[in-house]
C-alpha cells in the first residue's frame, strides 16, 4: 500500500509531463475503485484488537491519572472537595495550600503504547503563606470560584472573558490561562469541563448529521461554506454518518475546493479543517467522530515541517495541554499527502516548489528526533527526504495542473492506490 | 436618542457601583420595551427617501463608473471584448497594450453623498513593448485567461490557487493579487465576479433563512456554533427573515456569548461576525441582508480605534478595493457600543480599561481626520473622548459585571434606550 517515493530525483522531462497529464485527464477510476482501499482500511481498523488507549490499559508507573470529561455537577463537587482539602490542611496546621500537578516539560512523558504525551506524577505545593506562591494561590481560588459559578449557571465563557472578570487580580490573561490549566489538572478534568472554551475556528462539511444544542445539523446540506464547529463539544450529540473516512485538511483553500465540488457526494467522507493550527474544538470533534464512527482519518497537509506538526498535534497532542491528551488526541491518522515524495511522483514543477528556509530545515531536523516520527518508518523516510531535498510545497501547488486537479485526480488516485502511510 | 456621554469623568465610587449592580440584576425591561426604539429606527429607515447609492444618482464628474456584479457569461464576454481591443490596438499600430484604471491612493475620492471611497478616472497604459510594463502585461493576459476558464467551468478558486497555476510567471502572490484587482477594475466587474475568492472567516446565526447552493439553511437552527459564511455570495439566494435588526459583532467571543444565550430568540435579530478585520464574504453578506431586508445594522465593537476602523471598512470600504465600494459597502451602520462614553456610563472599573499605546493614539488621531468620522458629529465626539482619555476597552470588559451581563443587561438596556449613534 505504501507509495514508491524512490522514483529517482530527476526533473520531470517534458515526455514524463505528457504522460502525467494524459493520466490526469483520463480518470480511469470509478468511485467504487477509488473507495476499495479505504473500505479495506476501515474494516481492518474495526477488526483490530482495541489498542490500549488509556493509562489503565497499560502497566505504567509514575504518571498522573488521566483527566476526565466531566459534567458541571461533578466539576462543582470536585471544586468543593478541593476546598475541603484546603480546610483540612488549615486544621492540620499546614495552612492554606493546594497540591498542584506540575505541567512543565520535565514532567512530560511520551508513551509509545498510547502514542501520546502524558504527565508524570510530580506535584508542587502552592501555599498562601509563601510570598512566591501567594498570588498563584489566590488566583487558583478565584478561578475555581468562577468555574463553580459557570457550572452552576450551565453557561460557557472564553478565556478572555474569564480574565476580564477580575483583571485586578489576574493582571495578564497569561496568568489566568495558566491557572485554568492547573485547575483542570488538579481537579482531574478536561479544560472544556470547566466551561471555559477557546474561540472556534474549524469548519466541517460532508456525510454526517448530529444534534447541536438540540438543533439537527445535516452537514451534507451546508451549502459551500460548511458548518462552523461549535466551541462546546458536549453540545454535539446523536452523531450519525454513512461516511467511510474522514478527510482532515490543513487549510481552508483546499476545504473550499472540496466543498464546492461536493467531493463527499462521490466519495462518502466527512471533511474537516481547523484552518491551520488545530484548535481544541476541532480536535475534540475529530476524536468524537473517530470514536463514534470508527472510520479512518486521512490527513491532507502541506509538504513542509508545519504540515507534519499539525498532524502531530491532532495525533499526540500539544505539550501545553499534555494533561488532557487522552481526550484531545486521535492516534493513527494516515498521512495521505502532500508528501515530499509526491513532488516527484506527481511531477510538481520546480517553480511550484519552494526552497525551505533555514528555520524550516531546523524545524524539520528537530521533528526527525521526535518519538512520533521515529516510530513510524515511512513518515521518517518522507521527512528525511524533505530535509535532504530542502524543498517544500503547499497543497495549492497541485493547482498547477488545473483548478480541480485536487478533487478530480490527485485525491481519487491517492485513494484508489491506497497511497497513505 | 443619543447617549449622555457627558457624565463627569470620575472614578465610580463603591456606592455608584452598588446602584449599577442593583440596576443590573433587576432587568426591568420587557422584550417589547427593548425592541420599541429599534422598530422605530427600522420604520424611519424604510420611510426615508432612498439615499443616493450609485454614482449615477448624483452628479459627479471625473470618476470611474461603478463595477458590477456580473455572471460568468458576461465576464467571459468582457474578457473577449478586452482582447478584441488589444487586437484593434495592434492593427492601429499602437501595439499590444491595455488601458488600466489607476488604483493608487492619488486616484481615490471619498464621496460624501455616497459615504464611500470611489476611484477617479485616471488610467495608465500597460504596453507589452515597454520593459517597465511587459511583465505586468503578460500577467494581466494570463490572469484573464485563467478567469475565463473559471467562468467557463463555473467554479471558484482562491487567490492562492490562482497564484500557483503559474508561479513561474507570477513570481509572488502579491503580483497576481494586484493584477486580479486591476482586471476586475478594467472589466468593470467585482472581484467576486471573477470567481476568485478570499478565504472565509465569518459566521452568522439568528433569525434568517436562505438557500446556499440549493441547500436550505435555517440560521435559527445552527446550534451554538453558527453557520460559516460561504466565500461565494452569489450562491446565497431566497433570503427570508423576521429579524428587526442586524447585530454586527467585532469578535467571536461576544458572538459565542450571544449564540449560547440565543439572544436572537428574545430580540429578533441576525448576528454576524467576521472575527476581526472584515473579509469580503462577510461584507457582501451584510450588504445583501441589508438590501434585502431593509433593517438597521447595529455595531458592537471594542472601544478602541480598531473597532471604529472595522466599522468604517464595513461602511466606507477599504482603500485597496475602492473600485468595488458600491458592492462591498453598507452605509449607515449605527455604533451601538462599546463606546468611549460607555466606560464611565456603565462604570467599567479602572482595571478593565486599558491604556492606549502611542500607536493607538496615533491611529485615533488619524481617524479624527477621516471624512467618515468628521461628517458624523456624535462619532467625532466619542473618538475625541477616547483620544483625550487615552483609554480603551474590549467588549469583554463587560464581563466584569458577570458573564451574561452583555446579553442580559448591557444590550437590552442599550436597545431600550435607543442608545446608538
Amino acid at each position: 500500500m505504501a507509495p514508491t517515493p524512490g522514483s529517482s530525483r530527476k526533473r520531470t522531462t517534458s515526455k514524463q509531463r505528457k504522460t502525467i497529464s494524459k493520466r490526469k485527464t483520463s480518470s480511469t477510476f470509478t468511485a467504487s475503485d477509488v473507495m476499495r482501499p479505504v473500505l479495506a482500511l476501515r474494516d481492518s481498523m474495526r477488526k483490530q484488537r482495541k489498542a490500549p488507549t488509556t493509562l489503565s490499559d497499560i502497566n505504567i508507573q509514575g504518571v498522573l491519572k488521566e483527566v476526565l470529561e466531566l459534567g458541571g455537577l461533578f466539576v462543582r463537587r470536585r471544586i468543593e472537595s478541593a476546598l475541603a482539602d484546603v480546610a483540612r490542611s488549615i486544621l492540620d496546621g499546614r495552612g492554606f495550600r493546594y497540591v498542584v500537578p506540575t505541567r512543565s516539560a520535565g514532567n512530560q512523558l511520551y508513551v509509545e503504547e498510547l502514542d501520546r504525551i502524558v504527565l508524570k506524577d510530580k506535584t508542587s505545593v502552592r501555599a498562601f503563606a509563601n510570598t512566591s506562591t501567594v498570588r498563584k494561590t489566590a488566583i487558583t481560588t478565584r478561578v475555581m470560584g468562577l468555574v463553580w459559578e459557570l457550572c452552576k449557571k450551565r453557561i460557557h465563557t472564553t478565556k478572555r472573558d474569564l480574565y476580564y472578570t477580575d483583571v485586578k487580580l489576574f493582571r495578564t490573561q497569561g496568568e489566568s490561562d495558566e491557572v485554568l490549566n492547573d485547575v483542570a489538572c488538579m481537579l482531574g478534568c478536561t479544560r472544556t469541563s470547566l466551561s471555559v472554551v477557546a474561540s472556534e475556528k474549524g469548519i466541517v462539511i460532508g456525510r454526517v448529521q448530529f444534534r447541536e444544542a438540540g438543533d439537527l445539523i445535516d452537514c451534507t446540506r451546508m451549502g459551500v461554506g460548511g458548518k462552523a464547529i461549535p466551541p462546546y463539544i458536549e453540545k454535539i450529540t446523536e452523531i450519525q454518518s454513512d461516511a467511510d473516512f474522514i478527510l482532515l485538511v490543513e487549510k481552508d483553500a483546499a476545504f473550499m475546493r472540496l466543498a464546492e465540488d461536493r467531493f463527499y457526494n462521490k466519495y462518502p467522507c466527512i471533511i474537516i479543517t481547523a484552518k491551520g493550527q488545530p484548535d481544541v474544538a476541532t480536535r475534540l470533534l475529530l476524536k468524537k467522530l473517530k470514536d463514534t464512527l470508527k472510520i479512518p482519518i486521512l490527513g491532507l497537509v502541506d509538504s513542509d515541517p508545519y504540515g507534519l506538526k499539525i498532524l502531530s498535534v491532532y495525533m499526540s497532542g500539544s505539550k501545553n495541554m499534555s494533561y488532557d491528551s487522552a481526550n484531545l488526541t486521535t492516534p493513527d491518522i494516515k498521512w495521505l499527502g502532500v508528501r515530499p515524495s509526491d513532488l516527484n511522483k506527481y511531477g510538481i514543477p520546480d517553480q511550484c516548489r519552494l526552497a525551505m528556509t533555514e528555520h524550516d530545515i531546523k524545524t524539520g531536523k528537530e521533528l526527525l528526533e521526535e518519538d512520533f516520527i521515529k516510530k513510524n518508518e515511512a513518515w521518517y523516510k518522507e521527512l528525511e527526504l524533505m530535509v535532504k531535498n530542502k524543498e517544500k510545497a503547499e497543497i495549492q501547488a497541485l493547482s498547477n495542473f488545473g483548478f480541480q486537479y485536487l478533487t478530480e485526480e490527485y485525491l481519487p488516485r491517492k485513494l484508489a492506490q491506497g497511497d497513505w502511510i
